[in-house]
């Protein structure tokens, strides 16, 4: 029924590939399905102003994407000379789920950008750029513990996200672009390795959905989630 | 246990002032607690370029705060040069949230923009947005109907949110300033008057919560929007 | 002979409403027949950087149109970018206006921003900002004088804007908007409560007009302006 | 008793030169003492949307100054991203008053555009500008009928601009730098060769004026643009 | 006496890897040592209004850097709201050198846009946008050869380019960074594969270059520009 | 051949004027043929901040064109909101070219900004800026050293520029507005009046040219800036 032939609780193949880039501290290339994103992780040893002086730490996040990776070519938003409405709800969202996996007062006094630009775009690609930015951001704070520059770890389970909707009135987990132009009622889940919830995310355009089906996309979010943080763990390792 | 000392699944008081511009096709005043918040609904005999010709109507959302609408005063946006991400997301969620509840068909090729303006605010200022902004919207397609421009309804059951969140380790109802800045954990529910859901945002800063404490804050969502759609129904009769 | 069929010299009705905020220093909404102005004075113990350390104080103010607030749905300028040149042109002489009136040695190193915001306009919207934006000015001192955080009042005179206006070839003041669509001649007079000049505006647009009309309109500006002194001062009473 | 020793009615001395660039169908250079302003005029054969089709013309102006016209290094408008409020009240003001001496029927559907870029400025550059731009405006016109491009003139008097203000309590004419800096009360006048008013702006800067100052800087302005106005023929004979 | 070891004429390794992206019609990630750049190009039916109805295509190009391709991290182009001087220049010299390869009337009224988007950067990543967007450039018009759409080839001779600079007093071809961040002279000549000339850009940093250094720069990238063509024609074959 | 008249190596007439303006501490009114630049220099005791504290001076300029210093009037960059693409790249050349004529050490930490505006356009505008540029600077650096502000002299031999292009086939000197607007290959070289090279920068659209014209274009410039540096000395004498 689904138009890759998935069953509807099955998610497309993940690879996560490290040591892509010689600058970043941390930095990973993920590829869910068709949805690539490449994600860095920058450390500097100062936080925003709001945070000066009060001994902890802060993670940020920055999204981007590649004019052409989408089917038809997308106007840069450097050259419109703004970050368009999505783009500014996608980074806030990955920066904020991000820091819910941080022990912030453990990271101290320093910022760690995660910066995730899609290559190629296939649905989902707020999702992988949460999952594969926790890669970014694990690598890179596996190089100040290594360094001796931090002496607890500030992260705990790993943080991933799926996306879910309701396709063809059933509920189905990780849409690629055919299904998410077409699904009504969409959305993302964020959570833990563990199973504990971070942000969700449904929305209906034009339509509405039963407590039921929001109950299912609980259920078929936290299995996809399970799954991505054992990639996470092989990735980071 | 609440700073207000309201019980946990309890709601502000709630009222819907209506004719209170001379101008706009639909308006009204909505107070939730001390939340208040100043709704037009404006038609235009035109629709955005993307839908012409396809004889649907569109429903779009615009929400603003007065400077002064805050215990201390913010920049005003126009004079900033931009719309912070904060207001962009919150103009989207109303639109979406709005247009879930309208036949766009039988709507024909018109647009409605529901300005939402918050004049004071203490929390919950984008649910009341919606919330208000339905009636707005509803008193501007009465007069349609009333005028014959329109044949049929476009509109069907009320569209209402209500926040919640966890306080003090426990779920709440209908979160007020005080609560929403200490809550770790908070969000928004956006259902139909009967009970099916549009849009469900929770989201966590710096923690984490857990499936059956989800479950309990779909419950308490669901009894406070059957309260304003009460309300609703009262204020547009 | 006046749409509205006043006389020549007759206002229109005024009334302010004090009370209506719960966070402002100094608040009220001024109503002048259909214009109405929701108007805030907010205190900052700070001054811009150009008066740091001189010993004085700083009066500013900033203006605002609701979208709806006219017949037709105007653009917000906060989605626009940008404030327009009118805009700009308008918050310029709110400020100097009321600067006028102000003591700024008495004020000490504080700065005062009145907020103008246009709920409903009908013509005059800058006049009532300024007539209004006194009595929350007004309000606002008042508050530090009795806090004790200022031992002198640097208020004096009320200052109070009227329009004027050449209709239909008569000098006329306190124009609303019918007439002010079609006065070719037209402009604004700010003045204290006993009758001196802070500034004066007249404007042409197509054509032209006599020194013994400048004379009327200067005579109509004065009993319109002592009429709103005298709401001015019951109001802040 | 001014810097300048001029008596309390003297203007500066006027030149108005012309023939100074290729490309303009007017221009020309006009220095009032050492206020230095370029004028140009230039012709379009198109009018602003808002008039497309209803047989009228339009002139409107546009004002810049060179970032060392100023005694010290002005910010660059174009590099700092925008006009300020100052130059978007002067270039309304100048293009009001030009329009205000145009007959707009006669001059049928194309736009004038008046640039005015101050090349030294030593105050009063709008009043130059207005007062330059005008016979740039009319040597433009004079081209036009020339070329039988009109068959009637779409222009009468002159219309020029003049200063005044109440320096060291006296009411003056025509303020340079020294004397604009220290006033508290100064406007401008813009007047019609025949002595009919156009604009009146006058504005006080922490303090106020009376009713008989008024009369006599009406007196002072109507004699200095008697003045101005003569150049101005002179000029585009 | 090169920190990498090079001779004064010898180039980097280059690769040029095709078939990278599934939605672009022509792509190529180019490799020139460590500086990586991923080309794509987009084939629209329209140009620019300019050109409308000319029967000439146009190619045009945009290029941009993820914000971590750096050694330490750079502010995203699309979050400080502008294109900066320097990716202006960058781009509009790629989109010129493109140009200048192509018989615009042999490619009819279609619009070519190669996006160049750095991912990794280590000196001359302009001048790898320009060979490799060439690439892209090939590949695009390579498949509408094949479908039909076009029926000449609209491309004659590769286009590359290749930095050359003074280094430690010595004329060098193909600055890594750490040459490229001492080197008081340096540029970029854009050629044909037949050694023609497109663009020379050498430019001094407070110091000068004599005519007889200038020859010598001419002759390595005539070398070095040689060494790219080969590479390109085997890439795109 | 030329349209003008001129041999393939005949510049256009040169004349600089000083002393044009009161406040500037240098200025000069270049002429070029029928392109005049005005440029000023002004100077400041302060360095921008990545230079304070190290001892070493900055020189720095800005680029702009009156409206209708063209042929039809072109849009004011304040009014559009931006510099163009075009005039950040010729202020940015014009900033490169004078600063590698100054002993940044000698000129002690100060900045000198060279504004260049142009009157009058008739091609080679960025040349007669930087030429211009040089005197405006040089008459600056002349009164420190008179006021004894600087001990030694921080330049050398004069920097000017001229354009060279291919024109019908030809290699010709200082193109004027008509030659240049055919010219299929042009460009712009900086020198020393001892005629070494600070910027080459030759250019093709839409064609190529060979290595021998390049060889006669290095020539043709020798020989103009030859000229325009004797030019340059004699009004700085």
């Amino acid at each position: 029924m689904r138009p890759s032939g998935r069953d509807l609780s099955e998610m497309r193949p993940v690879s996560i590939e490290t040591g892509i880039t010689k600058h970043a501290e941390g930095a990973c290339m993920i590829r869910v399905g068709d949805t690539h994103v490449l994600c860095t992780a920058s450390v500097e040893e100062r936080v925003p102003p709001f945070l000066k002086g009060g001994g902890q730490g802060w993670v940020t996040a920055e999204y981007g994407m590649l004019p052409r990776a989408t089917t038809t070519r997308m106007r840069r938003e450097a050259s419109a000379g703004k970050q368009g409405g999505r783009t500014v709800e996608i980074q806030r969202l990955i920066g904020r789920s991000l820091r819910a996996g941080v022990d912030r007062q453990a990271l101290g006094e320093r910022q760690i950008t995660v910066d995730c630009d899609v290559i190629q775009a296939d649905g989902g690609t707020r999702c992988a750029a949460i999952t594969g930015g926790w890669v970014a951001l694990r690598l890179a704070v596996n190089r100040l513990l290594k360094a001796g520059d931090l002496t607890s770890d500030p992260l705990g389970e790993p943080v991933a996200a799926v996306s879910c909707g309701i396709y063809a009135g059933q509920p189905v987990v990780d849409l690629d672009y055919p299904e998410d132009s077409e699904a009504g009622v969409d959305g993302n889940f964020v959570m833990t390795g563990d199973g504990r919830l971070i942000e969700v995310q449904m929305s209906a355009e034009g339509q509405t959905f039963s407590r039921d089906q929001m109950t299912r996309l609980l259920d078929l979010a936290g299995d996809g989630v399970a799954q991505l943080a054992e990639a996470q763990r092989a990735a980071a390792a």
